[in-house]
């Protein structure tokens, strides 16, 4: 307790040691990036829903994670699972270049969905680009973020247009730079998420009539319109 | 992402704003304080029960936060409202210190709980000890610490014996010097305890055959037997 | 097994006791009442929530019974409630019906819910009117059903408008009637739905894309039109 | 409501269609015999477990819910997917008998799970026995039954010691009887076993002292020593 962050402590717990200082910031930067994502998620309309019906804090959080599955909150463990796969089989190819295209080509034809790809808002994922930015900064940019691009080079020619790497596939790739397990990626963005599942939580008790048929899409954004700078000076040192 | 620590986003989504630098160390200091407690808790056992059975890790962790509730994890939030209520009497009484022994002979009368004092194990809480010296380095000692105080010597007085001020104590002082509301505490206490359930389930299912008979009880400790001085010199900028 | 019914089974592990023939009936009875809505409910659209990200049924049905509560499968208890501070409270007034105008009076005054009367689609409630007729039959129409009718017509008066006795109140009298405790209606709510629940999982992950964006009024009855007369006639014996 | 019962019911919404009587009495027999099994299974060590901090109904429920998964509840499934196995392969070996045998030594090699034979406690499961019973008195016993004998002649061979029919294994065959999917199979289970954690639960509740430390091994029935004949009477014809 103050001397060991919170996602240090975390980061324990997976895996056995303490970070480094610099694996602990990425570490940080990956929690954060996925802390919330605004009213459409389906564990956010779960969560909310419990909530409208009276569920004490912990059942509606309950309801949140027992939404967290395959669909929703698994692209990065599936895209952990095909970079694996690529640093399996490249050994067999010329190049790395021609693995990736062979493994886009088989999941075309069995229709196994490779995760951490394109995006339904963001042309450019800006979570995805800040996070490499702070692998950067803490050079870990290596051999998994490097496959990351092949498979989307090669998803790009099979496709016939740019799929760019999500925040999905850019915590995939960190991940597997930092040697954390690929079973415990789903968790980890249970964790890092339950925070918002809590703040949609409090705000349902607090602002809305009791069951209330939920619009996912109907919400606006009712807060302040900026941080003042002495709130943006936090930023430059914290990474616990 | 690399700028606001997890903490703080969280201690953001749950007030509305970014934290000072020492309240977010605070915060993440509490998040430190609960992160896991071994085998014994109940939530740990029923997240452990259900990994046992071969349940997907959500479903576990959905299971292990089913069981928090008033008699696990709910110590904080009884203790904010004894110190809510001294706040609110002690107006009426010539000193705190009698409004506190009002209080205690209530409670004592009505059979009402008073959380935060007392432990099963420690004599006196080395959490609590250390939350208070980093309120005191960061300058947030105030009041609410003094309620807990004055609330512990009627205690002690009423009870012919020391009762001292447990870690769920000292967090509820703290989360009420830094005006986090009562009805977050608990889902505090969860988020906190996220990680530690997790890596138990985690573990459940790694190490141990399914559907055994487990004994919380029987756990030993099988990590490492001490922490290198390079892992603990990450310690001492910390907080995010 | 063979000999004994599911519901009688239920009601044995509730009290302790096998029930008569009638009571049988009646517990069987309410338990069908209850076994479906539709796919409107709040408990419904949080099972066919987790179940489009990919939940197992269990988890799908968990976070559906997380969303059963206060506001949601909780009229019965309510209503309960009031029959039996009608039961504790009309020895003091000259009749029952007095009595049960100061109850209404006073939930209005304190702002208090009184559940199982009206209903948003039914202006009266055909399921209410079936298990009167059904207790009618089986003869256990007694002082908590008169009690339903004196808070009915109290709450006309004071409405100044019919808000005739729906499903719910008519379960909680012959609950009441049955006298199974009032903390147990919620949970009988809670097993009566199980049922519907899974079949709107099932269904979900058998003819509906993943993640959809749910609209729980847009959907559409799509099975058979009637039931022949051969399966009709399975109705006149069966009360297990 | 008072003419359709409530297996028929659930088997209704299962399905499609309401059963035949005697499909309906089998039905409801699966259902009995799985309603409760003491303090043991995981499911009600879970349920307990949360009820035990103080949990609400729904949330101690659900627990247990999250408890039953491939490993408990999961063998009728299991059963069901070695009996279609032998289904689909019959045709291709001279008799059922050779079959099976095959079945038996892949599932060895694989290490995968046979479900449905041996028990704990019981040489010859009592519920197995009663269900075929009730199956041959209702004329069902036919090719499915046929082949759950087959696969325990040749586990008998295989290990050299009976592996008698459980009543996971007659469910299993009876299910596959009346033509209810496999997927259904452990939903059916839960729902069967819901009145029985909630009894566990409300008991909990009742009875013991909060945060208690369970033992599951450690509970001695205390209800009543016999049923009267006049309850007993009651069965010879409940099968709603």
């Amino acid at each position: 307790m103050g001397n060991v962050g919170y996602p240090a402590a975390l980061y324990l717990l997976l895996t056995g040691d303490l970070p480094s200082r610099s694996t602990a910031r990425l570490f940080e930067a990956i929690l954060v990036s996925s802390i919330d994502h605004g009213t459409t998620p389906p564990s956010t309309l779960a969560a909310r829903t419990a909530a409208s019906t009276g569920a004490p804090v912990n059942a509606a959080l309950a309801a949140g994670l027992l939404s967290i599955n395959e669909y929703h909150g698994g692209a990065i463990e599936a895209c952990m699972a095909t970079l694996e796969r690529l640093a399996e089989t490249e050994g067999r190819y010329d190049t790395r270049e021609a693995a990736a295209e062979a493994i886009v080509a088989e999941a075309k034809e069995t229709g196994v969905r490779i995760g951490g790809f394109g995006h339904r808002v963001h042309e450019h994922d800006p979570r995805a680009r800040r996070l490499f930015e702070i692998a950067r900064e803490e050079r870990v940019l290596g051999e998994w973020i490097d496959r990351l691009r092949a498979v989307e080079r090669a998803l790009a020619k099979s496709a016939g247009k740019a799929l760019p790497v999500n925040v999905d596939g850019a915590i995939a790739a960190v991940l597997e730079e930092l040697r954390i397990e690929k079973g415990a990626a789903n968790a980890l963005f249970m964790i890092a998420r339950l925070p918002g599942l809590l703040a949609h939580v409090l705000e349902e008790r607090r602002t809305q009539p009791p069951m209330r048929r939920i619009d996912p899409t109907a919400a606006e954004y009712d807060g302040p319109t900026g941080r003042t700078e002495a709130e943006g000076s936090l930023g430059d040192s914290e990474h616990g």
